[in-house]
């Protein structure tokens, strides 16, 4: 197989990620790359780590020519992008996964609140699969469209879906304590809350009383407990570059011991080749998974106050962006989810 | 007034930030460091930032030496030592704060589970006062022996003080997500798990089931609360030196606006110098207090999971040790408590 | 003495530092701070670590107010602020630091090359006194008008002047290569290239061909040495806030012994406060001068290639920018240099 | 082609990226892995980020079990190990290359000088091959032992070949400042200097008087240049894990301008295809190649002081250790060297 690709905005850290990932997929090739601010250059030129390994040109986004030269097109551009432009990728046959997160949300007024805009391509959205491969795979494997999940929320899902799935844990009460590296905020953040002299030697929380990402958890969280769930979330930015690790809380209800929980994870996911498990008495440490698609998690019990805390470790630029798009990709076009993507973390 | 200070363990991080705080002290000097691996050295040998700020020589602990020196002594070596020595210096007239933890608990049970032996000096734990100045200053201001707290609860206690004193805040089910700067494991903890390879741009959770802080914090908040809460705490090491980072999840249950909440804490906190309540709207970073003694506090109010959130900020070598240590030093010699450490954070 | 200070530029990193430092000094109050973007604001309200160290109003600059306010005046502003503005501030009496270059260098032919513009500012260029103590105190005592050195050049030129001045190191082949934290570039600096992710775990040269700050230590080695001197100067980028790591090579020609080298070096230095020659066998190292404004300086001798290699650490902010103004300030107004600089570093 | 691999010496950093980097390789599979520290545990329990990827347990070496499971054989444990051990590898018909530095040198006085001990495997040292593949690939291809290069040498022989080996610089007063990432010193060197709190935010030169890898840089350089050079080579240490950048300084004898300097350079590494010497204007930085292995380069020519200046990066465990030993086993088993190396780096 030899699925051509368009990277639609491939100068940002997801766009360009994709790229690196995608230099060592054995079926599938970059054959269009885009860049609104560097069209007329080459990647490498603005990534020097690429130089030779991408010799396609920027050019600026134009679908007819998009469609003509892909067979599916990542879009990883800016909220909002995608619900224009689209339609028109998919008219023409391409596919289309987007990475930003315009069609996460089944709830359009949930997401017009958070994103602060109206949606302007509702059938898109009922349309669309919500890409976390772990839970839809078989949505995912024949849709046109898929919404690939933000970080955080992976990370967050990942960790407490066998627990709600199982009903062994109260709906209410959640929480989940999320730190991310800076790469999150992405390239064009030029702000001065992501200088080095800022970010360096400091952790703080932000967005505590609203983030954009709290919907897409509860949304998937609600639809594995069969009722509503609301869920208390708090990201906080850490002094590194890469890495998500989310901590999350949620009391127990059916009291179940350390060995039966450790079980009950690896027996969900079973077949879901990049979630490991880790045997109890081993934590996750987010650098045990930088430049890889893993997610790594252990559930602990802690029976004096009876909650299960849940430590849950990727990268966000892999497992929470690109990786998982290509995991996505090769679900679609009837690939192993591993191929290309079955390499190690880099450590240390 | 001229207070002649010893710091037993003066080659540790605890221990070199003491003498560096007191540097600028204006009623106190160092007369006596001890250091038993680099005893016949001079401090500024070790840590050459001190090179012209002290010339006592380091010296192997004598009880009749430090006696005669000092009006207080500070110690700061590992666990299980101050029980063995306190008593004699105490019995000699020099006050004493420990550093370390053998008289943070009253419950001696309790110590034992958590430092793995028999505790030898059951009066001085009864006798000692727990120094978090915010909520003992009085008992402090007329204590022979100050425990001084552990770094992560002198953030926790703070963060939920208020809220656990004002009964609007359920006892059931508090979380503590903290994050700290690697200081904290000390400079003798030489081990692959401090190296920088292994910490930098990492981020971990450690001692989920089980630390020992967690029963300084329930000590505390249950005296606050008038009665026993168990709380669930979990620690996080972050790829920095300094700086503690407490996220504090409690349950609402008096339903109050986000104004009152703020209110509630500017007066708990009215007359601690150290403790600053931000405005609604403003969060607080590590590097916002690195190298001083200020403790910044958030408390935001989640309406729609009816959840207090609060964040809380310190620079665990000062206001979780040695600045916490030389502020329980001025109660104690009836100084003003801001004596010598009204000093800015360094930034950035 | 109560000397009333004004500090122009004042949410800059240079001038924050100056407000910092400033809280401690016995004899001098910061009365007036100016803000391009943030009038209207306090200092506070821009970095939070100085909650409650400041209560002057951040204002636009005027000229008249300043003179009215001021004893005397930092300028903090960007290059070619100065020397528009400088004049007036001047006539009105005050005296005048500015941290910026417009008044370092003596050849405005050189100047207009190196700034690309005209200097608008002839006769205060030719008055202005390169503000650097070790070398020129007494012209420092007396001027009006005092060009704060910059920060490479501080650790460059204090890394050679003894051997240049004492002529036993040959004029040409002098090579300098230095490394920087990143905060030298300044908090307006919101670039790509500035960010977190883009710094972190990086390290590189810039500005191989020209950079500003060799004209500077050209001018100052020269006079020591009598005769033109030009160097080689390579600034390199380290992920590192503060800090500049100087290693210096110069041919010796008048061979001596290690020993008689240290000794050099103490001789040259026995009067400046600020400069600490370390022992044979020591390496200075950044971290240990990080908040302080000393300068810890190491002279090596390799006989086998004949170079001197000297290594010289600063602080950018301190010992680089902000403490050394107050050092000027401190010998313009008959104060001892030290006064509210005898601080040390922070470590760790 | 399906090489059998044996690492030796697999829990260091250098032994664990063999392993990462081989898990991509084509042609190759690790078949033997030993640990003194570890034998009896997993690979992957040690380095959880290999986790699913290595399954050939950990064991005490045994030179028969060796040759018996290999083809090959990577040393990868302290200098001084491979002297008393290659023999007997080699005997038995397995092709060594030793990571440490046992047969670096060639002049074994000088190599006894500074290892400080004797060397006691003369003859294999003059049979080994210096494996560096930019300059003796043939040599290369029919070795049966071959010593990998250190990391800083590799970085600095390659920035200066073509100008030594062209002869249009002088052969003394050749200056290299390097600054290395923290990982070069290795997972078992757990002291206090390399703790996380004592690297970070700092940096610092070390071994200026005398560094085990300036003879390397020197025996090289002399080859090219047909003549005796002695070097000046310092290194300094940076915060950071990967990454080595090595600025040179070399006194242009022959004046060339810019762009032939540049010609030069791509016509000697024409058939390198790891080192790329970049277009005139752009500088290399570590991070563009980190887990890569890949050699930037850039020679700018300084008219004004007669200096060439080089800067060159290389991620010092890969193209520094272990991907540089992939690529002299890519040589010496007849495969294109870049065979499993053909990966570009991960950024940011």
């Amino acid at each position: 197989m030899d699925i051509r690709i368009g990277v639609v905005g491939a100068t940002g850290y997801a766009g360009v990620e994709l790229v690196r990932l995608l230099t060592r997929h054995p079926c599938a090739r970059v054959t269009y790359v885009t860049s609104e601010s560097r069209s007329g250059d080459s990647l490498d030129a603005v990534y020097p780590h690429l130089l030779g390994f991408t010799d396609t040109p920027l050019v600026e986004f134009d679908p007819a020519e998009a469609a003509d030269a892909c067979d599916i097109v990542f879009l990883a551009r800016g909220n909002g992008w995608a619900m224009e432009h689209a339609g028109e990728l998919l008219e023409s046959g391409c596919r289309v996964i987007d990475i930003a997160a315009d069609f996460r949300l089944a709830d359009l007024d949930v997401w017009q609140e958070h994103y602060g805009r109206e949606h302007t391509a509702e059938e898109l959205a009922a349309e669309a699969v919500y890409g976390l491969p772990e839970l839809h795979a078989d949505s995912i494997a024949s849709a046109r469209l898929v919404a690939n999940p933000g970080c955080y929320p992976t990370s967050a899902i990942l960790a407490l879906a066998p627990a709600v799935a199982g009903h062994w844990v109260r709906c209410d009460g959640i929480v989940f304590a999320s730190a991310s590296g800076v790469s999150g905020a992405g390239r064009s953040r030029t702000e001065v809350g992501y200088l080095f002299t800022e970010i360096d030697e400091n952790f703080r929380a932000y967005n505590i009383e609203k983030h954009r990402h709290t919907p897409e958890i509860e949304q998937e969280l609600s639809e594995l407990a069969g009722e509503s769930i609301a869920v208390t979330f708090t990201p906080h930015l850490a002094p590194m570059t890469r890495g998500i690790h989310t901590t999350a809380y949620a009391t127990i209800s059916d009291i179940q011991d350390g060995e039966a929980i450790y079980q009950a994870y690896v027996d969900f996911y079973q077949d879901a080749p990049f979630v490991r498990v880790l045997p109890p008495g081993q934590l996750p440490a987010t650098k045990q998974v930088t430049g890889s698609n893993y997610c790594y998690i252990s559930p602990v019990l802690l029976r004096r106050t009876g909650k299960l805390v849940v430590t849950a470790v990727i990268d966000n630029l892999v497992k929470g962006a690109a990786g998982q798009a290509i995991q996505n990709m090769n679900i679609m076009f009837g690939l192993d989810q591993i191929t290309g993507l079955d390499i190690p973390a880099i450590y240390p």
